[in-house]
């Protein structure tokens, strides 16, 4: 039996009641599936910060470089601005372990009320392929004339060959895997038409490595409202990593699952740990009460265990996830009176 | 009786088609309320690029400077990419006339299913707002290792605070002027960190002028997300070149009214022609057959008679539009029968 070292982050707010739920079915997944975990809890948070000033140790990476994987729940503060608690934690981890994979589900799920008019689970599953570590989301650039009205503010995208061309095999492995071989690259050549035709060319070129997948192409722009009107057409979306991002939060809203979606940042190579985490942020509104929902904490761990190589205990969880969002117990935000124990028990008691 | 000198551009496909039906209304108003329209018309097409080489002349810009405004239909050919067509034509026009708002309305219509359930028309009347000439849309940057494997290409993205503010008084201006003052702020400052954090802090700086309009911010992933679960939150939305562009097809897609949402391109000094558009394209696979919708030229007419001071005369189109959309005709696309020419003249006629 393979013990799986597991950095745990819980971080702030509801990402410290959701994660114990996540790791109350995972044990409950490995137990029934015979898979170890061993567990080892970090608390780089925010809170943290307010602390010590940052929000890890300088020699963070290196503490959880050789572990499996990262569970990860969420941070933010109110006081804390955010570029403070990504640009501190999330994207340090996202870079530097080269998780340059950013996968999200959007599934219509059972129980869950989606804002579209006559869709029924079954029609809308699809993922959403982001890069995670270039494009928009550069650290380059600044400001002249500061604080003037002449002020001008510069930052560049960079893409890279290297960079696109591994996040769109990526994406047409797993467009090939799935029986309708379909995949969706999301693009802006008409408009941002320096770094976007590039992109397109290299959709082209790696697309001519995989015949058996059909590949489209649509601006940013109009295939969002196709998001919203036939969210059955698409299959495997990619997407650069500001594309991916609105993409995998408009993606869960359509389906009405926000609330629970979860996330994967993948090293594919496994040279890096991968980190799995929720969509949701900390949500100090409702932290302290117990109430929060920890699905998207637990599908997430779901996500985790397929990464790790056991899919059998992965549709176990994701089994016990529907059977629980079907039948309750529910959190208040899904309609119910549970509370996030309750939920979490119930999942595990299901796997 | 002021006449109205109106450059006219059908530009390519459909384009052809629904201006002349937006000049048949526009005349009707014109007749009704006493304006007088002097309508100038220029081939500038990808037709004309496959002929010339040039989608427009080079003193285009200078040809029609002077004119009142530009009633534009859409240009787009099979075999010309779209940054020629785009970069040769519209967007030199946004650019040249400074027409730094872009302004499309989100409105749910009679007659028109939304995707959405359970909505109302009425429960979904919001403007979008967006920065039309800088930002994200930059031609700065270039590729270096070109054709190899270290390939890095690089575009910049470039805000001013003069472009800035700009875009935001007008839009703080509109927000005043409407019942619910209520104004929220596209933006990403956790991810892209440099220019984004710059535009929330001039949406702080201008907020101070203006103490009676309620003032939020989402970033542009969960926005897109409310669009679709809560887009009756919304009153006036501004955004960056980039934001406003995904927002502006977003939100038609949300009420179901893409294939009829019109755009306004201003410049509201008026130091130059403002440019009025549909926001569909010019549809090569049904162009030539009679059968396109003509409803986002005539609405985009109707925004160029407000824009021009006939407030009555763009409410009178409006309600004609409002009118035949409830009771038809409707073309094929809206689920009836009728050809272009006959929804152009029936809402001529309501009108
Ligand atoms: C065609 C394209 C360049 C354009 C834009 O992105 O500005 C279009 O999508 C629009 O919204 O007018
Ligand atoms: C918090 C933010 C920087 C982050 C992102 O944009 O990457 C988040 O939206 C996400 O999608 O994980």
């Amino acid at each position: 039996m393979a013990t799986h070292r597991i950095a745990v982050i819980p971080g702030d707010g509801i990402g410290k009641e959701v994660v114990p739920e996540g790791i109350r079915v995972l044990e409950a997944a490995g137990r029934r599936f015979g898979i170890d975990f061993a567990w080892e809890s970090f608390d780089w948070s925010c809170e943290r910060y307010a602390e010590t000033g940052a929000m890890m140790p300088e020699d963070g990476l290196a503490q959880i470089r050789s572990h499996d994987a990262i569970f990860f729940g969420a941070v933010g503060f109110p006081n804390v601005p955010d570029h403070v608690s990504l640009w501190g934690l999330l994207i340090p981890m996202r870079r530097g372990f080269q998780q340059y994979v950013n996968l999200r589900p959007v599934r219509l799920m059972p129980g869950i009320p989606s804002p579209l008019a006559g869709r029924a689970p079954g029609e809308i599953d699809f993922w959403i392929v982001r890069e995670n570590t270039e494009g928009e989301y550069s650290s380059i650039g600044g400001r002249m004339f500061e604080g003037t009205d002449d002020e001008v503010v510069v930052q560049e995208s960079i893409f890279t060959r290297r960079g696109v061309d591994r996040i769109l095999r990526y994406a047409f492995e797993l467009a090939r895997s799935r029986p309708k071989k379909h995949l969706t690259s999301a693009t802006k050549s008409n408009g941002i038409a320096i770094t976007m035709p590039f992109w397109d060319e290299r959709v082209r070129a790696v697309a001519d490595e995989y015949p058996d997948v059909r590949t489209d192409q649509y601006h940013i722009d109009i295939l969002t409202a196709h998001f919203v009107q036939h969210p059955d057409w698409f299959d495997v979306v990619v997407g650069s990593n500001l594309f991916g991002d609105i993409l995998s939060d408009l993606g869960p809203g359509v389906t009405g699952t926000i609330g629970i979606a979860p996330s994967a940042n993948l090293n594919p190579e496994r040279a890096f740990p991968s980190l799995f985490e929720p969509v949701h942020g900390s949500a100090p509104d409702i932290a302290g009460r117990g109430i929060a929902n920890p699905i998207g904490q637990i599908w997430s761990g779901a996500m985790m265990l397929e990464h790790l190589g056991h899919a059998d205990a992965a549709a176990a969880v994701m089994a016990a996830i529907e059977g629980v969002l079907t039948t309750g117990p529910r959190t208040r935000d899904a309609g119910g009176t549970a509370n996030t124990i309750e939920v979490g028990t119930a999942i595990a008691e299901a796997v």
